[in-house]
């Protein structure tokens, strides 16, 4: 799978090709306007020899031959929001830039579906299929700028999943140029269809590995009439987290079900109108949508599922604008984190809903025994953790204890059943741990899968995978 | 994909490693004891050479293993209701069956999940889950007798997927044996996972021609508190197929939407309590479910959607026994038609649900042309249509139009954007025409990948893919 070795410099024969394909004004040879295109959200960065913006398919389908004949290393990237360096030309080759094919062809709300290009951002979707009454629920943190192929690439997700599901549930079928630079059709356009192997799917979540996404036909779903957002504070984060199972046991399942614990609320305490009780030891957000006049009595069903052992307050937001300073605390973590620890280390694993109060226990315990301070927060409804190890990365002795920290976190979140990431993917931050949690013959068998799609290792080499 | 030979007989050598294998009691060599295990649901029938009954996934590898090495075919089965002869060891062979490895090996209502061997049927599933008040969306209208390992095998839904989903929504993770003889493990425990390809959805609807599923590990959900029944009866299909177009365009979704066609009430009218004006040219039946406090008022709405142009009436069963009256006249159909048309060909297309009303007024016209009574029903909601031609087979002058027909009906479904199949499968009945639907490139990548989990093509050999 990682056999690619370091790209040699582009010739001029090979640049000469691309500028036939692509045209003078949507290549990129300049080192200094390469950069840009060779980091994501990982701080991860390395220089592409070259960078295309495509406009079709049938420039896609050139380029991979170009690249398949001259064995040069392809790397599919949207918009460079990925947190695991995915995306980033670590073996150099070109970056094949999707910003530029970013067209809604098809909005069809009788078949309850989208056809688009992959470099449409998420948002500009959710506002195209939002005025025809629909959504599209994948909805990542950084939705206002990462794009539905990078979305797809991922199998990114967020807090609608815990309803709505994630990518994989919600697409149809895909257009594709596989790295042997063949051009495939995966799917349907019905909500069923059993003719052939599942393709979407297997392509969906590879990261760009397998094949290079140029359409997407995407399952819509009606927007909800109603929300109602409710605020839950506990004790502990136990009495939090059998509130999470308690819900999840009930039949109203919430489209939203965050988290946040003790040391995460502390950072965010100050945050204009969180009005947090002294004693709170976590959080939970708890949004469920429906029909205008029933919404209010799945609230309160919610609330009442939530009222465990230990809930110090249940709280139903009063107006759109407590809605407002209730996720602006939520989405206030992420940068508050980066101001107390610029480096931190942000995993996103995932443990059976069941199991998240011993993970929570056993991370303190960990932390106290690496003195490492770990404070979380996540999508509680799928089990799916972000485990923020707060380090300085200037000091090689505190990352070392870091390190074996998540060592042991990784361990942990298999043991107790769990999976390595639950939504930020593989890329090149968590390919050394794949193979503790995919057996080896898994592994084997995804490594031959690979090898039939992309039988000269030019896509995206070195990604999602152990060396 | 089609390599595979007729099988020679089970030579003694064979035989003596099989009953070290599974034992004496639970091999069958006698012709008349395999017969049994040699026909499905699609009248078609081949001899095994064998029936062996495993009882732990250690016995399916050791199968593997041997019929690998003799090049023997392997074919595994459920209870046999599938509807395309996928089970039918038409080139000989072992068939592997599973009744015997039946067992609910975990059921966990925390994390909303179950741990099952793929025999145990799916009656036995939703009853078990059932009383922690959880059930298994997918639910064929052989539920009672079908096994969950068929059910992952052919993808089978039925009404409940138009709101549920099919089980490649509803899988998390799966224990297999491929075609080479190595046990793999896909997917997670959670309901988020992003490490390594997603194998799961590629092995759910695989005709067991890629590996041999030994557990399951399936996304439970829980009981809605209530339920409520609507017959809306209309003018003709064109009026129903709108209405359907306009339920699924609003907000609450149905988690069944079924109809049937004049030709078909014409059939079962005579059932108790059906109660139709003569002039009904189509029915819908659609069920909601909900809170019990809020599903009248889903009931409501959905009612008011369903009011199109050409209702004649909409209305909500007063009780239990009414419900049941009306699913039974549904349920009645199949074996109506069977009656009427012994050898009926029953196909299930899928098209988009904007392309109905296009579709049944064509279809109508494909009948004329070619002397052909067509009678239609199925799950509305998904655009997935049971097209039954009433042939009698002994005329082979009707069944050379009857051919004819059926082509042109395919022909329309993917002209329409359809699918050959919504959720019967290809097997042997339909892989004549998988062709028609998916790409030259995209067939050729999906015998690739079949021939790394099966180098030598012993896993249900000829079915599923054009020979």
């Amino acid at each position: 799978l990682n056999t690619s070795r370091q790209n040699p410099e582009l010739g001029p024969v090979s640049i000469r090709q691309l500028r036939r394909i692509f045209g003078r004004k949507n290549l990129l040879t300049d080192p200094a306007d390469c950069w840009p295109y060779g980091y994501d959200n990982s701080r991860r960065q390395a220089l592409p020899q070259a960078v295309v913006f495509a406009s079709d398919a049938e420039q896609v389908k050139a380029l991979v031959e170009l690249c398949n004949r001259d064995r040069i290393n392809l790397i599919a990237r949207g918009r460079g929001t990925g947190t695991t360096g995915a995306t980033v030309p670590d073996r150099g080759g070109i970056v094949l830039s999707f910003e530029r094919m970013d067209r809604i062809l098809e909005i069809n709300p009788d078949d309850r579906l989208a056809v688009v290009q992959p470099g449409v951002t998420n948002e500009a979707l959710q506002n195209a299929v939002g005025e025809a009454g629909f959504f599209w629920p994948p909805d990542p943190t950084s939705a206002a700028v990462c794009t539905v192929g990078g979305n797809l690439a991922y199998n990114s997700a967020g807090p609608r999943a815990v309803k709505y599901g994630t990518p994989r549930e919600n697409t149809l079928g895909l257009k594709a140029v596989t790295g042997a630079g063949r051009a495939i059709q995966t799917g349907v356009r019905t909500t069923k269809g059993v003719v052939g192997y599942d393709l979407t799917r297997l392509l969906i979540g590879s990261e760009g590995t397998l094949a290079i996404i140029t359409e997407a036909t995407l399952k819509l779903t009606p927007l909800p009439e109603a929300r109602r957002t409710l605020q839950a504070v506990y004790q502990d984060m136990q009495a939090a987290a059998t509130a999470v199972a308690a819900v999840m046991a009930q039949p109203v399942i919430p489209c939203a079900l965050e988290f946040i614990d003790g040391a995460a609320i502390d950072l965010v305490r100050d945050y204009a109108g969180l009005d947090l009780p002294a004693e709170a030891g976590a959080m939970l957000m708890i949004e469920v949508d429906g029909p205008a006049d029933g919404v209010d009595a799945l609230a309160e069903r919610i609330a009442r599922a939530a009222e465990v052992e230990g809930a110090i307050a249940i709280h139903l937001a009063a107006d759109a604008g407590e809605v407002q300073r209730l996720w602006k605390a939520r989405k206030a973590l992420s940068p508050a984190l980066r101001k107390v620890a610029p480096k931190k280390i942000n995993e996103d694993v995932a443990v059976p809903v069941s199991r998240m109060p011993e993970f929570i226990d056993r991370l303190q315990e960990l932390g106290r025994r690496h003195q490492i301070t770990i404070v979380n927060f996540g999508h509680a409804g799928n089990g799916n953790i972000h485990v923020n190890l707060l380090v300085n990365p200037d000091d090689p002795e505190e990352m070392r204890r870091a390190e074996a920290c998540l060592d042991g976190v990784f361990d942990l979140v298999l043991q107790l059943g769990g999976t390595l990431s639950g939504e930020h993917g593989v890329g090149l931050e968590k390919r050394d741990y794949v193979d503790r949690e995919i057996t080896t013959e898994t592994l084997a068998l995804m490594r031959a899968i690979k090898h039939q799609f992309d039988p000269n290792g030019i896509l995206n080499p070195g990604k999602g995978f152990p060396p």
